[in-house]
């Protein structure tokens, strides 16, 4: 390693998932894009003045939670029940806290009510309806559950349902309005990880499930360790994908236990965890890391994942397809 | 190693904690040891007859939560709200296969709710009522959520809340029916990990939670990685403690994680977690493991944990205090 002070940085994760076989619309392209670049040019200034990670990866999921072309907060999808339920879990890799919910469905911001419960509570995780009411007790705002509803949610929970009933789905309504990768199979999810200038590290994840889930299920966004970890002395690490193959191979933290236990470079930890424990067990999707060295990872078994990071200094990166890492 | 051939094996706990001041009555500790004696005896009798490891652990953790002895199924504490909600999980190390559940409130055995979800459902975890209503649809045992209650639990709730107050805590009721180890300061969980004839590890967890626990809140044990977990390769793990801590350091996937990585003997791991890396963020509690090739640990930071282990073949071995492991 050479003696180049480290730069703060930002990653951030949209979700991963199958690219559309009709074409997708370049002004599609560009609205996630600009997306994604508006919140990491967001964090970018926030670490340039010496923010801490932990707020710095809250903020950019809180605004990737408010956008509605991503699957969380405002946006997100329904359950078979065609209600939301709403997971985020938040990470602070200086001193290992943790906090998150399961099952929200009424405060505006997940990610928020996971931090709430980091820095107020005794205990780490709370579900539904408590996960809602310790979130209200310390301030934050509570929706109609209705308020994370849009049309286009609305149409691919019907479309998944008439599919499970055998009926043949109408891919035009979808393309139409739907991004790159197909939204009706995409493992949604957002997320952010930071290193900051003061060389702490976090980790941010927050979802809405998948579309047309089963009421009460809990993926891995919530669960310390599966798709969400963060450690100052290894990385932060941030998943979105098939959240029960996530939960089996303890994938966020194993990117850490193997960067600490092997030796491992980030990026040979991640495919590991990626290319070779996810896919035994079936699982598809992807992650975002920063290590304690500064090196970034945006990385996935799927053909393509919302993406990007911004190093304070240098211009933002994103992309959507596999064409660069 | 010898080529002795490994002898399957059972491990069993049933809480963590911190001894009574006030002296219990040889009756009572009595009571405890002859319970998980038959608990083992029965496991180990399967065991003996080829029982798959998972099988094993099920049906141990069964028994645990249906004794009212164990903080777990009937016996379980009390929520704030004088509510009961139960938390367990089971993993099979054979093919990473996990189910857990957590707030069950109406599943008479929330272990042979968390082996449906591993058994029957593309999903590993249900929260709250839809975690009843999975168990309900395969057939599982539904009770009036007053069956889980015990006329002790409820005055230890009474009591950790007249504390709660400032009030005087009855001491004398207490010590009068509670066990060796100090029920209203008992990090109560109960699990079993097995070693079958067939080399296949499996590990369960169950719980009624902490005495006087916020609605909703969600420990370790429904968490694979932290209360439980898992791996034919390596060992199968079962947590006890400050649930939260257990979180924070995903310690029982930590166990394996060391062993795989760092090719630790399974006692070098377990001091690592529970010794050291669990002291670090202020944790307490214990855990019971078996490694692959046969090695057992029963190790806890606490004063003591019910706690032992049957191998085929030879007699039962059970403890309370730390002067055996």
């Amino acid at each position: 390693m050479s003696n180049k002070p480290i730069a703060a940085v930002l990653a951030i994760h949209g979700g991963a998932g199958t690219l559309l076989r009709s074409k997708t619309t370049a002004a599609k392209e560009a609205e996630y894009l600009a997306a994604l670049e508006r919140i990491l040019l967001a964090g970018q200034a926030q670490l340039s003045a010496g923010a801490p990670a932990l707020d710095v990866v809250v903020e950019a999921v809180r605004q990737l939670e408010e956008c509605e072309l991503f699957n969380a907060g405002r946006g997100a999808v329904y359950t078979a029940a065609a209600t939301h339920e709403l997971d985020a879990s938040v990470m602070d890799g200086s001193n290992l806290q943790a906090g998150a919910v399961a099952g929200s469905s009424r405060t505006r911001n997940p990610v928020l009510a996971a931090r709430a419960v980091l820095l107020h509570s005794e205990h780490l995780m709370f579900t539904g309806a408590a996960a809602d009411a310790f979130a209200a007790s310390h301030g934050l705002e509570q929706v109609a559950p209705e308020w994370f509803g849009t049309e286009l949610r609305l149409t691919q929970l019907r479309a998944a349902q008439a599919g499970q009933r055998g009926a043949r789905l109408d891919h035009d309504v979808e393309t139409q309005s739907s991004g790159p990768i197909d939204d009706a199979r995409k493992l949604g999810t957002v997320g952010a990880v930071a290193l900051d200038a003061a060389g702490h590290l976090a980790a941010a994840t927050s979802t809405g499930g998948m579309t047309n889930k089963q009421v009460g299920r809990v993926g891995d966004s919530p669960i310390v360790g599966a798709g969400c970890y963060a450690n100052d002395t290894t990385v932060a690490v941030s998943c979105t994908g098939t959240g029960e193959a996530f939960m089996r191979i303890c994938a966020a933290y194993d990117v850490s236990a193997q960067m600490a236990y092997l030796g491992l470079p980030l990026q040979a930890a991640v495919d590991s965890v990626i290319q070779h424990k996810l896919a035994a067990v079936g699982g598809s999707g992807g992650l975002i890391a920063v290590a304690a060295n500064g090196d970034v990872s945006l990385s996935f078994n799927t053909e393509g994942m919302y993406r990007g990071y911004a190093r304070v200094g240098e211009a933002p990166v994103m992309a959507i397809y596999g064409d660069v890492s």
